[in-house]
């Protein structure tokens, strides 16, 4: 063990594993997920080289490999909860996406939920024991987040009782849906319903697409993978041309809508019922943002902790870089957001579950907040956390940039959460017209419930004022006040956006063009609404935490992260009236206090984060400190070291010296 | 040619061609590097595979062979100039990194200006004729910023007039040197010099390190590749073990520093020699920042051009996502930055070339203000290009992250440049040391010249005021105005951050504590003084400008910048008392409108940047805007579909169903 770590966890004010219970929500799920990760970890079956000294087909090929052990396992250990089937998957792939993951978490659930009984009777057992693989193929080259402009067609043919699909343009072949490429046989390909001479929308319709003997594309289908991307090379992300592949008419998905035999069609009860879907993985979303942030503080704090660089002090050894401001500056307010996120996603989870019983029972009221609430915050936490795995990895020095810090791949892996299950943007405007359409409520005298009560207080509260004019609002050592401010802010900005759309309105066209004309400001809004929904879950979860030094440091990291906010944020405190300019400089050496007090426990909280080294596979991150060594192992065994002399010197090197 | 995107050039205001001009210095500048550029990418011998489709050793492999050929064209086409050796070498690697980097840039050149006669003599013909191919040395496993922590030694032995040199520990490994790893046979290393019992800090030993004919490492000397890393796959950064290395007295670089035959130690005339080349590359890297934000802007902005999606009015065609207020607010303020940055680049390059006239003559006197500009440009801009390709990237949504974009290239391929040649952190606080410096010497009465005079001005205009009892100080559609504005922020911060370190030291053990303490103000400071720095230099380049259509749209593009900094920074211009609170309504209307006034004329803007389809290599940045034909066929040539079924599926999927 490096002695500078050691000593760090020496003088923690506080026992990490309280805390890593707090995080897994009780002492008993952390005693199970760490059984689940032995049993993984320790299993040769899922030993492997590390990835990175791989060709993407190795990588491919391991992953697949991997997921079929695992598949065998988790039922040779009948490991049937959802979390803890997604605790094991982790683990076997540390994090990863891998090729079953569509197969397993859209395209079994689809089935499940959107089967008429015949259809689960013909499919669902044959995709259970991977007979058939299965994908869900919605996005095409040209059409991402606006689905209704997919291109793909389904249109009966009574004659035959078939459907026939088609790509009847290049923007239309189906493009990123993973396991696509190579893995599947099969694909749930949502395409627009014709029959009887009307298009119906957007349907889903379970396509073969491979020969289940010879794995061979069958005829008419063009399928392969779409190249290497920015992370995500275990996965086979695919395209899918459809030139008159007929399917038989029991092939449509049709719990709900339904196509008979001579063509009717037979509408929907309620498109809502694929809104919880949506809902759910969002917020499942938030917890990556956790995760990620996490795992990236991790190792930046850990490495900073034995890291040695400079000289504070002439003639003195060179000091942990931890011990630097201006590295405390970059990695606490992370650290603090990190918390921030895990306790969001906590949330977010918990308020799922209460809220899905109400949706099966058709109960839908609660939802359209929940609806907004996880667009926006999906959108707010990964931009967050996307930007801070970047800091973190930089924070590291030269050392970041290494494939052996494993920063890049946490980077790579987790990036597209910012685009995929909901463009961030679109999130974001999304929830604006929920806070718009509740800001409008509120005005005409509706009591509004839920994270947007606010809307409904006082409007002389949220005006703006001449800060001189004004006793100032907020107590900056007082979180309560801070959460207070930070409502106040999103009141503030809702009600601008609102009125900046009023008045747009008089001089557009449309109230499209109105809405467009604002996207800025409602963007703005949506954002301090989803600041002011964290703070405050952060603050609530304080009340929870009975362990005093765990409350005390916890209590610690929540103010730094609501004043770091505020000192990010300042123009708009300032413009609202919620600070004055001289508590501008109070926030400033507060802020260095509170990074003073953290300093000790620095360490500490990142051990309860609770990664092992083995989920980690950091070299700078590691549990001991032992981080050069470890470095120089991992070094030797890249691939341009198994030949002391690379084949390039002779061919191309060495000639050129009787060229020259 | 896309209809869409032949619109938009027919439609804009301006000719491209004279802003590209402009860009390159001149048309005869334009001319020649298009010149160069048609002879590189005409040329069959520099033709390649999509590199993403290789493994690193064929990535390796390919960049030798592509070096090699280089340095015979070269000298074939008798191309002697270093900024034309610098467009072909980018063109023919297409601005990545290569193998032979650090050989052209920094073994040659230290050779050239460190080597005595006889070194000279004995060592730059064979380097110049790749005989010795040679990499430079210097930062280690544990040290980098702080070079004077450097702790590889070379001790000198008089009894065979050599030096004996040792990585005394795991952390003394010479790390990260591009080349070093398979390519080098030489290294320049730094160490610290031993003689005569004493230690004389770190000097420059030319050290053997593969044997000239079987290119095998030399006896005590370990020598490898790092390992993969976030982009450079073409590099072979290396690790460098030396155990007990002899080398001839001779191999130190002798021009200033000296050792003689019996060990006696000659101090060297001046240590301000090599600073030069630091200001030089810093300089580049601002170059750098401009030229990989502009070629993300001309791929997102052109993708965005013929990207259709969603609906702004209902029933009318999906629009361009251009159209979209959410979209220009991304995208056109990275546009004004990316001008902004190109002006930057050219005025340092000037000014480099300016100064080092008078560092020859031994003239020192303008090189700390130059250094602690550098340095602090190099900081700022890296980090505002780094973070804006990453936003161009998501701007582009699935798509910027498929390789096929270049995005990730592009990004992967720059941000290191955030930490190499210096830690961006650490460059802004030798930029805040120079400032503060300023400031005492400004309030001590010393009339400051160069970038740092506002210094100088009465300290009553930059006092803090309550907002109401003041006079506006901007006018927010006046750039001259704004520039002011920025200067008294930057004055501001400086003073702010001056008085804090003094009221610091009242309570500190220390200077260094002191200083430690107030990073945060110090950072701050710097960056602010940066910013004025872009914004003014901006400014100016308006004034060269002789066309009318080109300088109104640059115009407005650096009221963008201008106006978009305040917004971002609004709580430091209200602090300062240079806005009021309605401002901030009016600036933010403003901007709005701006984005409009860009919009027609975007496309052309980035065209002036002239990238041509070969150097940008991006599916969607392409110049004809054909995006979804080019990317189907870039995807069918991915490994992954060599095969139509890949032997994962027979090894591993197809046995699993009978386990099941």
């Amino acid at each position: 063990m490096n002695p500078d770590i050691s000593r760090e966890r020496e003088n923690a004010s506080f026992n990490p594993e309280i805390l890593t219970n707090i995080l897994d929500g009780g002492a008993e799920k952390t005693r199970r997920r760490r059984e689940i990760e032995s049993l993984v970890i320790g299993d040769p079956d899922f030993q492997h080289e590390d990835l990175n000294f791989l060709s993407r087909s190795e990588r491919y090929d391991a992953a697949v490999r991997k997921s079929a052990q695992m598949i065998l396992k988790l039922r040779e250990y009948g490991i049937s909860d959802p979390e803890e089937i997604y605790s094991y998957k982790s683990c076997v792939h540390r994090g990863r996406p891998e090729p079953l993951d569509l197969h397993l978490g859209m395209f079994l659930p689809t089935l499940l939920n959107q089967s008429s009984p015949a259809q689960l009777e013909a499919f669902f057992m044959p995709a259970w024991n991977l007979e058939i693989i299965g994908t869900y193929a919605q996005t095409e080259m040209g059409h991402g987040t606006h689905i209704r402009g997919l291109e793909t067609t389904a249109t009966y043919d009574p004659s035959t009782q078939e459907f026939v699909l088609n790509s009847p343009t290049i923007s239309s072949i189906k493009w990123w849906p993973g396991g696509l490429g190579k893995t599947s046989n099969h694909a749930i390909v949502l395409a627009q319903l014709y029959t009887q001479g009307k298009c119906h929308g957007l349907h889903a319709f379970i396509t073969p697409i491979r020969c289940m003997n010879t794995h061979m594309p069958l005829p008419g289908v063009v399928v392969g993978d779409i190249g290497p991307k920015f992370g995500f090379d275990e996965v086979d992300n695919g395209y899918l041309k459809l030139e008159n592949v007929r399917i038989p008419r029991e092939n449509m998905l049709m719990k709900y809508a339904k196509v008979e035999p001579d063509g009717t069609y037979v509408k929907p009860p309620s498109d809502k019922l694929t809104y919880g879907t949506m809902v759910f993985i969002r917020s499942m979303i938030v917890g990556e943002s956790a995760r990620a942030l996490s795992k990236s503080c991790t190792i930046a704090i850990r490495y900073s902790a034995v890291r040695h660089q400079s000289e504070l002090r002439p003639g003195e050894p060179e000091p942990q870089i931890l011990d630097y401001q201006a590295q405390q500056y970059k990695l606490f307010p992370l650290l603090a957001t990190a918390f921030a996120f895990h306790f969001v996603g906590q949330y977010m989870s918990k308020t799922y579950h209460r809220i899905s019983g109400d949706i099966n029972q058709g109960d839908f009221s609660e939802l359209p907040e929940l609806h907004a609430l996880s667009a926006g915050l999906k959108a707010f936490t990964t931009w967050v956390a996307n930007a801070g795995i970047e800091l973190c990895r930089m924070s590291c020095g030269g050392h970041g940039y290494s494939r052996c810090s494993s920063l890049p791949d946490i980077y790579v892996t987790f990036t597209p959460t910012c685009t995929y299950e909901g463009e961030n943007t679109v999130m974001m405007l999304q929830t604006a017209r929920f806070l718009v359409k509740s800001y409008k409520q509120a005005r005409a005298g509706q009591q509004l419930t839920g994270t947007v009560s606010y809307l409904n207080e006082p409007q002389s509260r949220i005006q703006p004022h001449s800060v001189s004019s004004q006793p100032t609002v907020v107590n900056i050592n007082d979180l309560a006040s801070l959460v207070e401010a930070y409502k106040f802010r999103a009141a503030k900005l809702v009600e601008m956006a609102a009125k900046n759309l009023q008045a747009e309105l008089q001089h557009s066209k449309s109230n499209e063009d109105a809405w467009n004309n604002n996207s800025i400001d409602l963007v703005r809004a949506s954002d301090a609404h989803c600041h002011y929904v964290v703070v405050k879950l952060f603050a609530a979860k304080l009340s929870e935490i009975g362990d005093t030094a765990v409350h005390s440091v916890l209590s610690t990291l929540a103010l730094l992260y609501a004043l770091h906010g505020v000192a990010l944020n300042s123009g708009d405190f300032l413009q609202a009236g919620l600070l004055t300019v001289p508590q501008l400089a109070q926030i400033s050496k507060r802020l260095k206090g509170l990074l003073s007090e953290l300093r000790p426990n620095a360490v500490a909280l990142v051990d309860a984060f609770d990664y092992r080294d083995e989920m980690l596979n950091s070299a700078l991150g590691r549990y001991d400190g032992n981080v050069y060594e470890h470095m120089f192992e991992w070094a030797k065994r890249s691939p341009l070291n198994h030949t002391e002399v690379h084949e390039s010197h002779h061919k191309y090197l060495k000639p050129l010296r009787s060229k020259l």
